[in-house]
């Protein structure tokens, strides 16, 4: 994938910007989140529930998850948030490419030891018990987003042959009860 | 999310087993990845598309691409996959949880420079030109998997609620075609 091409990065710091209206919207259409984060330089990218409450991102999962009781110490973690759109099929295979929205933020996530908070942070996402939540505030982040038809190789515009984008979408099937 | 309910960690070093069945097919099943890498301390988790060949990932982008320039130093990465089944709606909203499956892969990356393989893995993903390809050898990962129906705790159960699975499925609608 060539994330240079038609791609916006946007970094700002004021709230009221156009931009955290993009990366709030990208951020509430998702639910999933990668959050990454180093021990002794060893990487490590975890798929995580998360809501948003205005400028925080609230991570959760059971108090003996590993990731968690790392990121409640204070060490710096990355929350990507990645909508996929569409594949991006090129006339020439050395272009495909896919149409996306990404939210990329850094901070150092902070253990919620308030009980009100908590409850209020948990309605967000949820789960009680032996259930830590991490509060991520949103204040370095960045999004990126491809949208659009193939660029192809000038001379690739000669052969004919499809190209296009086929339109990705994430839709629910028929619920299933649970007879319990 | 609970990650620790109904879920099963498989970290396994022969190639033959059962397990890298179950990782090969969530690999082959999913086209992005998150890669995680540590600068300074700092994770950075970046999404990207990828091509299983074998036991290898390759990952490209630009030769300009930040990520890859670091990786291609050779140091630690970790790459997550994670394939979202359903949503799982329980009685109590703070057990709502997800079906899913992920495989976790951790290894230094390695460029390709002989040019007969780097056309190989460019076939597997993409894209010519100014392209960096990296190799990502799987000899360490581990799958997760959830699935199933909620797990409420015993007293919910009385509650006439509605609980169960929401399948989620990701689908290709009308292909937009590239005029030019």
């Amino acid at each position: 994938m060539n994330l240079s091409k038609r791609t916006e990065l946007r970094r700002i710091p004021d709230r009221g910007s156009h931009d955290w209206a993009t990366i709030n919207q990208i951020l509430d259409a998702g639910f999933l989140a990668h959050v990454g984060f180093c021990l002794d330089s060893q990487p490590f990218v975890i798929p995580t529930l998360y809501g948003r409450d205005g400028e925080r991102l609230y991570l959760h999962g059971s108090a003996a998850s590993r990731m968690l009781r790392e990121l409640e110490t204070g060490i710096p973690a990355c929350v990507t948030v990645t909508l996929v759109d569409g594949l991006v099929l090129s006339r020439s295979a050395f272009d495909h490419s896919m149409n996306y929205r990404s939210v990329v933020a850094f901070r150092r996530a902070r253990k919620i030891a308030d009980p009100e908070q908590k409850i209020n942070s948990l309605r967000v996402i949820s789960e009680l018990k032996a259930t830590t939540v991490l509060e991520f505030p949103i204040e370095e982040a960045s999004s990126k987003v491809r949208s659009g038809l193939p660029l192809d190789d000038e001379r690739d515009y000669r052969l004919s042959l499809w190209a296009g984008i086929l339109p990705l979408e994430t839709k629910s099937r028929q619920p299933i009860p649970d007879d319990k």
